[in-house]
């Protein structure tokens, strides 16, 4: 079975939007075992977009299309459709009524456009739009099917969700399925856990390793296609048995699992709490255990000290520290992680301070070093770090070691 | 002259990143008048991307890749290009002291990917890739021209900016440019901003108005098609004015400028210090300002406290205050403003508290409910606001709402 997306929208192509569906009903057919081979974009041209379509009923068994349903006369997904495939487009009381329930509920009045969105290929399926007007509808043709949903996430999603999954579900129960599991790291640099796993990288199908890269962050995806999900768990469940031995604690979790989740799980797990003080980064550590919810059980107190004074205020960092080491120092750090475990009341104070850059380095502290302290009742670690980069980049790997140096020390 | 986007990764068929290069590079193809019709994604498969680069070619003047030029095996898109052009792979020796020169700088040891990495079709142009062991390069082939850059955005953006945009700049010097200026709007929903420039946005070509949402702020992208980019700004300069008139104080800038960076300019002007406690957002607010390169002129404190000890051992909130109230309250979120004004020593303080979710929310204090406080040394403004959506979606909200309230009251 084979799946492919077609995108719609001219403002896809203009680079106004960022496709965010295409990788959406990407991952909702590789978790329905369904293989998918290609995204394609086109705009709302006829033309262009009936050679699409045509192209992907030929090579696949499932052609998805998202956009170009709206009221607009630029809207033309219908018209192709049923250009294509020979059925004539004709008024659907069951979606006019829908879209006139819309309006109604919003105190507004539907406009001539919208009586167009109400005509929909002879046959068609048509599903219930609940957060739009535009029509969404699954045509079979020749064995093949064709599903079209509106192009708005917040409208395609629940679609899919709702009605789509499940049509596919039924209709394609397919004899093998696809189970992934993604394994990730830190600590290491792609070529080096590359190196570490080069022959799993080898293995081939059905069960396949692929290596991502992030920043500071390397993951392992495991795929394996099996009769069954318990089967392919199980194919799974020997190479990361083998991922792991080899990794060990440079695996910091699974799937969903952030860096930042992971340090969050430990810390409930052994009761500890925590506060950061931070300079260089900004309050990007902070905001990311506080992306987690619940992150109030372990995250008491962050604090951004900008300025000299704030870290004396706040931190008690001692002016005279300051101006013997500077702010970007290991003396400093130390005391910041110190000062907020003081003032917090924490387990663990973490202390930040660096240069991000593009401006403030100099040849004796360029941009990039970073200092990264870690305080608890026994444990006090400083470690340098110089990092490369845009300022983004070098705040986003230095919050990358500091929740490390978290996970590892807590 | 037509260009088309392919984009190579396994990763992105199976929806685990979301394929942010398109956009990108879809923006640069329009800023530099060359039409793109399409945007396709193939995965790391050397049949189906050999079968997609010579549709494109046979479609399109100028392709551009990215991705799959990694150093492991998967990774094979030179491959790919080799094969199709017949031009053989050979050691490129620039490139190969690059990548040497990459991992001196880390201190670490090139792997034996990295020495494939330095092959590249004979003939190609390489250019300098200085974030990334990646080739990049541009081949000249029948007339058309193929342009390989990495994956990553980090790696890809600058070599596009610093090369590749100069390159066909230069090469395909186009009779006509089209000119785009966005202008951003904060404050009022899409429907409000529709309904005040209804009639722009039906402009036909060549000078044309689009509207885009994005969560708590309107964008309206004006685009003009001309025989020179004075042409086209003169057109633009003409609509941007009416909708100035109309739109007044809810523009809030243009193009690249964020709502925090808009802040910032206003603070800096003003000459003015800032200072945020936070609670639901989390430190996003101190992020977003400190993003910001120089954002130390202004941004002087940022604290988020999460404990009731923490509001009161930082930010002198009364423990009696937070029992009596609530710790999402008008009252309590007043102190903050005030606490962290006092003791930031700033022009202005900002306290913001809520409830983010999912979970924490009752029927009398629901998810969503935010209140948000200023300071300065004549005004105190406490907001409340009702949020809809995720976690993230509640706390981006909350944050947009405090930056615009720094912005109209500094």
């Amino acid at each position: 079975m084979k799946a492919e997306i077609i995108s719609i929208g001219t403002e896809l192509l203009l680079g106004h939007i960022i496709n965010t569906n295409a990788a959406y009903l990407s991952g909702k057919f590789a978790a329905l075992g369904i293989d998918l081979y290609y995204q394609t974009t086109v705009g709302d041209n006829p033309e262009r977009l009936t050679q699409a379509i045509k192209r992907a009923l030929i090579r696949s068994d499932i052609v998805i299309l998202t956009g170009g349903l709206g009221p607009t006369i630029d809207d033309i997904t219908m018209e192709s459709i049923s250009l294509l495939t020979g059925k004539p487009l004709i008024p659907n009381r069951a979606v006019a009524k829908d879209i006139a329930r819309y309006f109604k509920s919003r105190g507004l009045r539907p406009s001539r456009g919208n009586e167009k969105q109400s005509r929909v290929p002879e046959g068609a399926r048509c599903l219930r739009n609940k957060f739009g007007t535009a029509p969404a509808l699954i045509i079979e043709y020749l064995g093949k099917v064709v599903i079209c949903l509106p192009g708005p996430p917040r409208e395609m999603e629940p679609l899919f969700e709702d009605e789509v999954a499940r049509y596919l579900n039924e209709k394609f129960r397919s004899e093998s399925v696809i189970v992934t599991r993604t394994i990730k790291t830190v600590g290491l640099a792609e070529s080096q856990v590359n190196a570490i796993v080069k022959d799993l990288l080898k293995l081939p199908p059905p069960t396949t390793v692929g290596i991502y890269a992030k920043l500071r962050e390397v993951h392992l995806v495991i795929m394996a296609k099996a009769k069954s999900p318990r089967r392919a768990r199980l194919a799974i469940a020997i190479i990361e048995k083998k991922i792991l031995t080899r990794l060990k604690s440079h695996v910091f979790g699974y799937d969903d699992d952030t860096l930042e989740s992971a340090v969050g799980e430990i810390l409930k797990a052994k009761r500890l709490t925590l506060s950061v003080a931070e300079s260089c980064t900004g309050g990007l550590i902070t905001k990311r255990l506080t992306d987690i919810s619940g992150s109030s059980k372990f995250f008491m107190t962050g604090i951004v000290t900008y300025s000299d004074e704030s870290k004396e205020n706040f931190l008690g960092v001692p002016d005279a520290l300051i101006k013997k080491h500077g702010v970007v120092s290991r003396q400093v750090c130390k005391e910041m992680a110190l000062g907020i475990k003081h003032f917090a009341c924490t387990d663990i104070g973490i202390g930040i301070t660096g240069i991000a850059g593009p401006a403030g380095g100099s040849a004796r502290k360029p941009v990039g070093l970073v200092y990264i302290a870690l305080a608890t009742d026994r444990k006090r670690i400083v470690r340098e770090f110089r990092f490369k980069g845009s300022r983004q980049d070098i705040r986003w790997q230095a919050s990358q070691a500091a929740l490390d140096m978290i996970r590892l020390n807590a």
